[in-house]
């Protein structure tokens, strides 16, 4: 299995958690996002992925990109350490957190938006590290307030054990970090961040680790 | 059941489709997102959705939301006419598709996202909608890559039945026409639009079709 990733991208740090959790070898392919004007843009890439994102996961079956599409991918196909829990609810309420993530801050902050922001509106350095972190305040503050109000919510994002949810929460704190974005307003979502951390398979994949971050 | 939905949400018009697709009866619970500065942003909203975004799903299990998660739900508990196909990289394909226009395309021309480029960033009219444009118009050249390229791709996004890309892709289109965006460099996925649109799951349930359009 190969996987197509950049160290600083938190959507392939989603899928790097969820690899290492499920005990699944890789190699891992960097796809340097700002050399070379952009590894991601140029041919060779995007005749694996035509989005020109990363991250993208290749096996014996074929090629499948957008991260959440991968994890999901990855639960179908290695099941045996489960990142869904078993009930219809249970599942649809992961899903729904990732996707708080992978919806409504990660696209808004994404590397192409903000370079369109500089640009093509020309705006200011201060500006933009205000538009990151207005997302990734408003958007942390509702997904606290989904943890805060369910009673799945426990150890981790849902349960006792990691799931797809802890795989997506985590890598968006570590963007929030680099842009010093608000977070004591978090306490359930700080909470469920400290206990991943503790796992081998959240530090042992997060960006400062990968070989592609010398 | 019931659905909270707003006629132009693009996110709530995917839920709608796919519920007349599996041919499940719902109370449709309009939510106006621009009357009394936002429905979705009062109280009473927020109870049922902390993010408070349309669309929102209530069964007798409990409350979903995020579109995507709503749809794998109702996959899994009415699977009868399945959106998925059943070999896993056809479903990882579909998955994909479907991120691609809710991570990729929707997150940034969201209502917040435009007022935000508005009232704070002080973008005039024709900016915004070259914004809008913009993120339209790439996101959509992507996912003619993705349909052009794979031999899965015919009526539909992926064989001859509707399946959730199909849900995602059709109120994209809603939105790129609302704002006149280029749609001539995607032919096969105004083909797949056109075939969806005579089928009444998608007509029937599209914006100016729903009661809370008066």
């Amino acid at each position: 299995m190969k996987l197509y990733t950049y160290f600083r991208s938190s959507a392939a740090y989603r899928v790097r958690i969820a690899l290492h959790l499920k005990g699944l070898s890789y190699e891992a392919v960097p796809v340097h996002l700002l050399r070379d004007g952009g590894e991601q843009l140029q041919d060779a890439y995007r005749t694996i992925n035509p989005s020109a994102l990363v991250p993208a996961l290749q096996d014996e079956r074929g090629t499948v990109t957008q991260s959440m599409a991968i994890l999901e991918y990855l639960e179908e196909t290695h099941p045996d350490v489960p990142l869904l829990p078993a009930d219809p609810l249970g599942r649809a309420r992961v899903r729904e957190l990732c996707q708080i993530i992978a919806c409504d801050i990660h696209p808004l902050n994404n590397l192409r938006v903000l370079r369109y922001l500089v640009h093509t509106l020309g705006v200011d350095e201060q500006a933009k590290t205000e538009w990151y972190r207005h997302w990734v305040r408003d958007g942390l503050a509702a997904f606290e307030a989904h943890l805060a109000r369910d009673p799945g919510t426990a150890d981790f994002c849902h349960g006792e054990t990691p799931t797809l949810a802890d795989c997506a929460l985590v890598p968006q704190i570590f963007n929030a970090r680099r842009v010093d974005s608000r977070l004591d307003h978090v306490p359930n979502v700080m909470r469920v961040f400290d206990a991943c951390m503790a796992l081998p398979a959240f530090a042992e994949t997060r960006p400062e680790a990968c070989p592609d971050a010398a």
